[in-house]
């Protein structure tokens, strides 16, 4: 989350967000606090686990009122520990508790997201396989979910539709063959577009080859196969391996020396990481 | 979702989805598949659960062309079972194409959520302690979550901070006593608002008691107190127990006979529930 | 109007209305001032009365242009006089001539609802009757009438279809009587929601009382069936009465003993109370 | 309220105010009324007075569910009087319940609007003075209110900032004389507008014909000084009189002989004229 | 463009412009530069003409990152050379990248319709004649195009159709006749507007003459033709030329001695003025 | 512009040039017209080239009025004619008049695109040399302008900076050299991206092929470099070559031998194609 990222790009999501959770005001801690009064509150974590969105959270707080200070004691990236404290809010006391839920629901769904690709990644240690996310993420979260999944240590697939072609089953039914398929995307697509094409067998791995696709999705092949098509692969496409990998069955992977292996879970299955502001008090 | 609502309130969030996923076009598609090549394909379901959301995931495909036509063989709330077809798609193929994975985001989430929902309510059965979501839901994702909750069979706690109050720890430090913060919200809330106080201890429960606040949430107190807590509030407000609460850890509330108990994991950590579209074929 | 309110949820309204007034740009003041010769203008009051939206009208200059100041001589609720000097502006003159007419059309529809609403809350003191708004006010102004309803001593209903229930002749009818109307709202609803019923007799009136409504809206019944109600509902439910109350006619429900009386016309027929910026100075 | 003017220039006003008012749900009626039922309602008026706004009100419901078929006995500009009926809305008594109350809104001010303008014209009746509006309308209102002050047989000043040029003491005090602020604003405005100046006397007068201003607003002069200035001006340049015009008062410049009197209350100050939906049966 | 349009009027496209170019991120400077590398780059001229929009150009790095600094050696309206070092961009490298071709886009533009407008004014010098702008621009362009017409020397028509009465063949054949239209225009539209309209011989310009139509578009007529409508428009109306004029063929109509000549080419043809950033070092 | 992308992508833009043309309404037209008269009108060719744009045109009406009918007798990317009859347009007049302007802005422009690149791409044939489009394009103009280079025959280069990397001098200086460029950005970007580095000579040219970049874009290096510089790169990467190409100098690159050569003139300086709506008749 770059400075120039969150102005652009995800301030609408946030604003939204607060939008969602404050249709007209905070009545209950506009009954209670007075407009000015200042206070600090701690941001606290609950759980073990990898941070992911800190400035995501922080930007929550200043999108309610630019007056709110946010200093943290840790980094995206980083592990973290329960009861440890993360960081420090100080500002309206209004604002810290308005501002509250909002910020944490973005920052434990990111952390949680983090934490679990890092489990998923450790697996990988070792290997040559690289862990990537996938399109299925959370509706309009997708900009907070891949950035979490590359704190967590994964890669990012492409980022939508408009800008990675990826051939599954129904556009090579729809074009007639792999290398039909393959060169009506080369003749239609910007050309700086890599190709990747989805094969079910070896023979369709060899005409994905022969029209030079750039990555191969092995789809649904036995270990052995996917061994071979890796090797037939060598120095001339990628391999993707694909399918409900999770980290309980991950390590039937492993020593296919596919390139990549994505995993929807990351995105979609992650619990969060719970975390928690504590401690207000007035200035 | 009501069609009201559909068109007033979750249409922003479906096309803003629609277009984080299609930020241009979706060049694969636009490649192989012609522009008005009609077809028809299947929702497929790949796990037992609870089905929510049909009328988010048609409206996904009417937004992006409303010549699509989707017939369902179940309704929200109906339990679905690995391998059912749940219903059919028609319209052009293109369309069927770019709009499968978002309306498939939606409705995997929805789902998940639903059926995590109705494995806790099972639970419940035989109390007198109905199951509350909370604000902990995924941002820009509440109208969704929380009608998920509900066709899961669980109740919805306040929609936002606007229209509820709830008064907790930082309230009624800031107020002074938990008499003053009651009576600060209902000098300053619409007095259509139910005032609900979160208290510690005994202590803090007679004090809400007597200034009259509607619903109790009982926060870290032993089985003990908060079973004569309970006792106390009976015919003079309702109860309700909060922190941490899964299927896991359900059963420890069980017998003390709060009104609700509310929890967060129903919107912040379930799993999907998977499902897909299969079988396409032109028409 | 609190700054967080005013951010998040008014700037929408604010802008929108300086766009309004200029689609392109303000070619009289363009063409005769430089763009950067700064000025000061006052804040002139015109007539008797309440004010009430100072910082909605401080706001207006700062989305065109931050760097002007304004300074209040009053605040929010204070009574203003005719000729009554209440604030300076000082900024570059291009943005006090191009956001005046915005700021004062808000200022003055905000501080005439205020006005009004005291003129009837002042005819209700001695009775335990509180005045409240309704939902009859102008479209896109709701966030701004409320308030204004609020600093002139009303209450406010319910904000809006969202966050209160309000069962009328039309929802009774399609339930089928009061009781099962009110046990459909309580079982849909979330459970932090009052329920209050419109009835027409004292029939309905013990009907709803038995069902447990939270509050009874008295509607069409004589002075003296009235009493009886208020009577009936004392402990039980809070009593609202309600039709075409105004300044004039208020003096007929004064001793009928009501918790509440709701008046559409504070919102929707209050006439403005005249404000003026004047004596322009350049600095 | 043209077609076109409505999809394109009022579509997002009418959808605003409906989300103002809806904000997740229609509570009440949602418990209470199956998805699906059908049913008819009447729109009643409940005043003398003149109708406005018709297409605005009928789009109200349309946006919410186009489905809704609404028929009217009248048309905008028509005399309508206590407890006539206007006309009939079909459709989901969802739909009715929901949309009721935003779309009396919109067309209560309208119609209070034109009843007042209406009233304001009759008694210029015999005169060659014609009725104007002003800029003095409800924020994010200017196009209804507008509309209905046509309806009402008022005409309208310039729409904006953007599209007409008004000098006033401000401005001429800003360019140092009349003939100096006309001559720059002639050279600056697009070539298409006129110019119309202020003038506080008929040495200013005099000037401001020299500079060959198209229309002139007399502002504070004695009505024998207005006389003489509208005499001066024949054939010339307009005339324009101002200045907190009411039914009341206007009678006080019928025999001047001004081409415009101009009036804020109008927009301001009018009363709504009651309108109410009756008799909900269902189909 | 001035501060206030800035905020309020053309924001809304630059934002807008900069999600198009950056619909996630800069990948390819955000892989290469770190978060906080503050650095320096000039805006150096490449081809001689006269520069336009330089506060659109700052603006939009600016909505990127508010820290950037921008000085100008030049201001809007200056002739500028090939090699000519325009100005200074001081700020985090990372902004300086990422906003450059979207600001380079607009000022470009900008500056090549400056440059094509001066080249024809310079054409007009020594005629009565003034140069005016058209419709014909690039859409959601407007308001920068006809700004820098003006800075070219050239004057702006109507901004659009809701600010000026042109009556064309279309218009005046609905009508009936040339009078009819412009009796029916002036009755319709604000007092405040001129009326235009478009006549294709002397027979109609008579008739548009009689009926006071504030300002006549010659269509199609002979040089012979054209002067004599020039001669009985003297004093009574404005005369418009029209119709493909380029700076190759606009010293046809140099002699007519018409008030206005418009050329649709200023705006949608003209190339636009080559610009760059150079020597980007770091601070 | 496929019906998927027409709905989603582009209508915001046509919508908002359309609220750019119609801020309110079209006086002219509503003053003269009535509201349900029906006629049709002509879509005239004036000059010979490639049209391109006709479903954005036709949008453009039916975002005015679902019920304009429009027939076209052409497709885009068919040479027209001077006086060729491309299309009809049958519906209320009003809508004709109103929306004929938007419409022809931007059929007009990406008909001038199509036509200018048509151009180009015949010089190229016999080569082995595609033509590319850049992001010089008009900003909020791009899905459009990129779209009529596709039609007119040219390919498309990255669409934004979200979805191509291209490493410049400023990138690589940055970076540290070439390699290092290259591997950051391998490590950081999606998968799915190729991966474009600009050299300036031979030596980084090596060094960019060794690094295993996809394509090279060949800045400022003589003829002779360049074909020595395509013959290295042969199998190993794609070519590029780009700066100011124009349709009077592209044979100057004619023989070199690269894969592609770019060009901002094809979107940023190409001439509009003149088109018009004639002959209206009602119906």
């Amino acid at each position: 989350m770059k400075q120039i990222t969150m102005n652009l790009n995800t301030d609408k999501y946030i604003k939204m967000a607060l939008e969602e959770d404050i249709s007209s005001e905070d009545v209950s801690t506009n009954a209670i606090v007075k407009d000015n009064t200042l206070g600090e509150v701690e941001l606290i974590c609950k759980e073990d686990g990898i941070i992911a969105g800190l400035m995501v959270f922080k930007r929550t707080f200043e999108l309610l009122d630019p007056s709110v200070e946010v200093f943290f004691f840790v980094k995206d990236g980083d592990q973290v520990s329960n009861k440890e404290k993360l960081g420090i809010l100080k500002g309206p006391i209004r604002t810290l508790l308005s501002g509250e839920r909002t910020a944490l629901n973005f920052l434990q769904r990111m952390s949680g997201i983090a934490t679990y690709t890092r489990e998923v990644t450790s697996l990988l240690v070792g290997t040559q396989t690289k862990l990537l996310d996938t399109r299925k993420t959370t509706p309009n979260m997708r900009i907070f979910e891949k950035y979490a999944v590359k704190v967590g240590g994964g890669h990012n697939h492409r980022y939508n539709l408009s800008d990675g072609i990826l051939l599954k089953d129904n556009h090579i039914a729809a074009a007639g063959s792999v290398k039909k398929a393959i060169t009506m995307a080369r003749d239609y697509a910007p050309f700086v577009r890599k190709i990747e094409v989805e094969v079910e067998n070896l023979l369709m791995l060899d005409e994905a080859l022969d029209a030079k696709a750039d990555i191969i999705m092995l789809d649904n092949m036995s270990t052995k196969d996917m061994k071979e098509a890796v090797k037939r692969c060598k120095g001339r496409a990628l391999t993707e391996c694909s399918g409900n990998i999770t980290k309980e069955n991950i390590n039937t992977i492993l020593d296919i020396g596919v390139d990549f292996v994505s995993s929807g879970a990351l995105t979609h299955s992650s619990p969060i990481l719970d975390l928690s502001l504590k401690n207000l008090s007035s200035l």
